[in-house]
């Protein structure tokens, strides 16, 4: 009988606490119908697992995070036709479910795509989250077409371009035509070019002063990917009429949305497990998956690995936490097995 | 030479005010290049003269209001292709020029559309502002689409569904497919019933349990025809992942969206002046214009006329305006010529 190594915690607890994280050895997962069973072979660490271990509070039961994987079907369920044992997937998965840190993972077989034989584990592991945060926001909330090119000629105005989901969405806009201006500190500004980017800003200076400097009065979409407050009087003077203001970060405030409602402006919120939460489209995850694993082959998009551990451990995967927790990452932080 | 009366102020006063509106005789307008000369037949009154007419401190110059226009076309300026002398047009225009309570107005081309010959000026009136918002705001900015029966399946709640917009909205929706749920007054729920809403809902009761009750945990959009604040909290419970809430008056205090964002929804705001404000798409206003003038011809939708007054004067504005700025009207308030 195999074990199932598993890396989670019974408590939120800070980082540097000596529980933050412990080893769990729990039962085997079983597949419930649509479900499959992977093992797992590569993960990433998203700012989402900080932000619900540090409300979570006691529990009975080990918590497992993780919320982006690559890895290999051991099983399938009941109903599970498209997906067979011994394909590589990879997928983002669910809050509602044991999350990728572990050997063995139950998944809804709806959230998977096939993963290329010859893409390394850990550019796949750092796709499916940011891929489908970027891909949700542009494509589904803030109305620019998922075709290459098909935006041409309209702008994308994106504060902080270098993180996780900002390397993603930065090389998905460009790729849908949208020209690309896009803030972080100017050590990072050549990762910004290499990642789509045609105008870097300096995310201390003016905005407005700086996107004026480029040339443009407004732009067609701003995609706000960090706390929206104080950032959203500027957003709202840039916007264009009726553009969107898309964003990933919950409000700690009220938002003052007047010059929004000005321009008949629209503030869209991205966040990708609200699909799985609320049971609205899940199959659409998997698909939009295939197409950024089309793209990642076609070296449209790069999986934009800064981090990079071998093994998938309490101790690597506290330091990799550690270093999301930062808020200065640049790209992404991966993990890939073996477990230990 | 003819003259040209005109309704208007030249300091915001109450309504009651002897001041508040005065007759003036204006110059006859000149239209610039892309302009037409129109002899205005019919107007209606709308909630925003209301609310510019309070915010206008004194001017040297008359200001004239009045955003929704039936006329015949006098005078084309240069570059003009599109339209004719003789011409008839309906229009909203735009609050950068004066507006359509004058017997002689200037405007846009690309604003108008051609209106059928048999059709009452009273209806043509009444089509234009409230017909450019609801398709705006359910089309442009909330996604649906703009075919018939295209949103078949989905559910459309509107608050607010017997003024002006929301009897306009209503109808547009019910057209391309959607099932709408809206509230008024039970006293008119029958016009609701009237107006494409296939469960009309008592806005003094509990929003969300009427909904639950109509069989429904969630909808697919909100139009939010009021004031948002007091229905953001139940606005955001009834809202489906991903989906709009779609507003057109502007917010009095910071917005909270927390629990928008979970859902990974969007807040989206409709002014139909943004695109003349901000000279975006201007033309799109014209088209949007022809297919209402289409879905009017067609049965689809009509235009809600309940209180008529058969002459362009001081004394019937006052009256007309009064009786919007209530704030409790069914449907549309218009005013036919002649002037005097």
């Amino acid at each position: 009988m195999t074990q199932n190594l598993a890396i989670g915690f019974t408590e939120g607890l800070p980082i540097t606490a000596p529980n933050s994280l412990q080893q769990f050895k729990l039962p085997m997962p079983q597949p419930q119908s649509g479900e499959v069973i992977v093992a797992v072979a590569g993960v990433s660490v998203n700012p989402v697992d900080t932000k619900r271990r540090q409300v979570a509070g006691k529990h009975q039961t080990p918590q497992i995070q993780g919320y982006d994987a690559v890895g290999t079907i051991t099983q399938i369920g009941a109903n599970v036709t498209s997906f067979k044992p011994g394909d590589r997937v990879i997928y983002a998965g669910t809050t509602l479910r044991p999350g990728s840190n572990q050997q063995y993972q139950a998944v809804d077989a709806r959230l998977l795509a096939a993963a290329p034989a010859d893409a390394p584990d850990a550019d796949l592991a750092a796709l499916p989250l940011v891929g489908l945060t970027a891909w949700e926001l542009l494509f589904e909330k803030m109305g620019f077409i998922p075709e290459f090119n098909a935006n041409k000629g309209q702008h994308l105005l994106v504060i902080n371009g270098a993180g996780g989901v900002g390397s993603m969405l930065c090389q998905l806009a460009r790729w849908s035509g949208l020209t690309v201006l896009a803030t972080s500190s100017p050590k990072n500004h050549p990762w910004l070019l290499d990642h789509g980017v045609a105008t870097p800003l300096d995310y201390h200076q003016d905005l407005i002063a700086q996107v004026q400097h480029a040339g443009l009065q407004t732009v067609d979409g701003i995609a706000l990917l960090y706390q929206p407050e104080p950032y959203l009087a500027a957003a709202s003077q840039l916007i264009r009429a009726f553009g969107h203001i898309g964003c990933i970060v919950g409000p700690q405030t009220g938002l003052d949305l007047a010059v929004v409602k000005d321009k008949a402006a629209s503030f869209d919120y991205e966040y990708m497990f609200a699909k799985t939460d609320f049971d609205y489209h899940v199959a659409s995850q998997g698909a939009i998956l295939s197409r950024l694993v089309s793209l990642y082959q076609d070296h449209q998009i790069k999986a934009s690995v800064t981090k990079h551990f071998d093994t998938i451990s309490v101790d690597t995967l506290k330091t990799a936490t550690a270093l999301v927790e930062g808020g200065h990452e640049v790209g992404k932080v991966v993990l890939t097995g073996p477990f230990a």
